[in-house]
């Protein structure tokens, strides 16, 4: 029988570590990048694609899907699965971050929030219970915990009581989630460790964590606007105090070479809109760097976006095609560019993947980082 | 070896005809519906996908493929095939119509037409000369002669002038086709029969048309804005006076049912952007009639857009997914409903083409035209 949740860590380098997530939907390889489907889809890309291209699993918002088209909707149409014809395991946030991001707040306590809809303005309110419901509704497979989201920069003592408000809701979190039993036979429920850029604030945290106990962890609170060099400090020491035998998720995480970076010290999961966002808007991400294809060089160009990346984007259309469609707006403009940019985290996984397994993890992360870092 | 143009028709039934036109390209089933790929892209749609709904050619936009990304650029990077990567055969229009609907127009004389970009203002002229090379340059498998579109409702001594002016224009695109030897070795031209709703004036479009010799014939003027009834009434006599034995074209057309009544006419070739841009804003077809996902009956309608298409859209998603999709503004809604609508449009298609065959033509029209203009 598949379990609920297992994780088998296959090989070790260093920090850096690839193994494989059992769940009843489907395995996960790690280090793993999800993409993200925020409104019930991966924007402009099928489900079909979406795994074509090698995504194990993906990210919903809590908070987008609730406003529309509502979780209880959804429920009763079966679940985000159904709906939305992806089958293997959806990775859900609380909702936090985003309700922060782009919401109206209009209450904020201990018990949760309390705003207006971006969309129409209508009052809602997340907490821990109502977070763990609505993604119960989803019928997700992974639930993240409802935490505050940190701002940055921040004074030492705010981030300190925001972490600890977190990791009070992070038990709610852990009762509100037990309490669906059927769902919790099913699914998994991450912690998310908080404490912006101190040290013993991480630590504190990842002690309450560890003590109400979750099945994976994540770094929170990063790629908030510190920038590359500060979120590596925070990655040299956050992922060692989290259990070496569980997934560690960086969350919101990132550029291709944050990613490498983060992978080496410790982190196996992933998620980002930067390669669908972007992508769409005409940046492309190659093992030279990224480029906008939007650029009047690229005109006549009749290379691929990447020479070297195995998509079926590059094996079909040339940059020039690429120029004119994301030029004129039109949508297999974005189409293409995100399938590209999506399968090109996929080779960048699976290259990471096969250097950890074969030990050979620092040469190819100091490999990929040279070239990527290069001129383009 | 593969005929430069050939079109064998293997059964007919009243008016009906069902066969095959040959090219070099690729085969083109008749009767046969053209997606429309505007700019160098059927909207929402990768190639393949246009390809695995069953079309066998696509139409390209002579007026907005000139002005960006240009002729002379396409065809410097090999022709629009293998800039768009559609290896099939590809009609492009003239450019007449769009630069009357689209351009601002200068100068319209016998000599052609001068006009500015809707797009950055600059000048540009159209002629017949000028439509070939243009025709050419892109490496168009069906050229259409270069015509004067004529206004409705219009007085008939004015529509008689355009008429004429248009098989003077005519001869001059023949000319300038065949001036491009390469090029009319392996590309079909058809020229195009005017005269408003105005039988004498058909008839003589049509023996001027016959007098200089094309490959196939369309019929033009129509669905420009005079009600289906007195389309039908045109179609009536217009396709009769057009050689037997070549591919008669209905430009521009239509809704489906549009389609059927014209085919019992005697029509082979269809090409229309309602099935592509009407899908971006939610309207779907089906053998029930045209629906709007958008309406709110459907938020939570498990059914598929048309129990009896065999699309991979219907197969897959419900109306509820799809709506949620068109109501958030989702790239995928646009390429789902797209999908679904020109799918629906080949299978029509086809069931035209098999009931023609079996000698049911007349049967299987009623039987469409009554399911699809019941209640949906």
């Amino acid at each position: 029988m598949t379990p609920r949740f297992e994780f088998d860590i296959a090989a070790s380098d260093g920090a850096a570590r690839t193994g494989t997530i059992r769940m009843q939907r489907g395995d996960i390889r790690t280090p793993a990048f999800m993409p993200v489907g925020t409104a019930a889809t991966v924007k402009a890309m099928k489900p079909e694609t979406v795994r074509a291209i090698g995504a194990d699993i993906i990210l919903g918002n809590t908070y987008h899907l609730m406003l529309r088209p509502g979780d209880e909707r959804i429920a009763r149409l079966g679940g985000l699965h159904a709906f939305s014809r992806w089958t293997r395991p959806i990775l859900t946030d609380s909702g936090g971050f985003q309700v922060m991001s782009l919401g109206d707040l209009t209450e904020q306590s201990e018990e949760g929030v309390a705003f207006k809809s971006h969309l129409d303005g209508s009052r809602h309110m997340l907490s821990p219970e109502r977070s763990m419901e609505i993604q119960r509704n989803l019928g997700s497979d992974i639930v993240m915990a409802f935490d505050e989201c940190t701002a940055y920069p921040v004074e030492r003592d705010v981030a300190a009581a925001s972490m600890r408000r977190s990791m009070r809701w992070a038990r709610r979190s852990r009762e509100g989630f037990d309490s669906g039993a059927d769902h919790a036979g099913r699914a998994a429920l991450f912690g998310i460790q908080q404490g912006s850029m101190h040290e013993d604030l991480r630590r504190e945290s990842s002690e309450a964590l560890m003590e109400i106990g979750f099945d994976g962890y994540a770094v929170g609170g990063l790629a908030v606007g510190e920038g590359q060099a500060q979120m590596l400090e925070v990655l040299d020491f956050a992922p060692g105090m989290l259990p070496a035998d569980r997934p560690r998720y960086l969350m919101g995480v990132g550029k291709p070479d944050d990613i490498v970076h983060a992978v080496m010290r410790g982190i196996d999961m992933f998620d980002c809109v930067l390669p669908t966002r972007s992508g769409r808007t005409g940046q492309a991400f190659t093992h030279d760097g990224p480029l906008n294809i939007r650029n009047a060089r690229f005109k006549e160009d009749v290379e691929p976006l990447d020479a070297d990346c195995r998509c079926s984007v590059c094996g079909e259309f040339s940059r020039a095609y690429l120029h004119h469609l994301i030029r004129a707006g039109e949508i297999l403009g974005a189409m293409l560019m995100t399938e590209h940019n999506l399968a090109f985290y996929q080779q960048v996984m699976a290259g990471l993947r096969g250097a950890i397994a074969g030990g050979r993890a620092e040469a190819h992360a100091r490999a990929f980082l040279s070239r990527y870092s290069g001129a383009n």
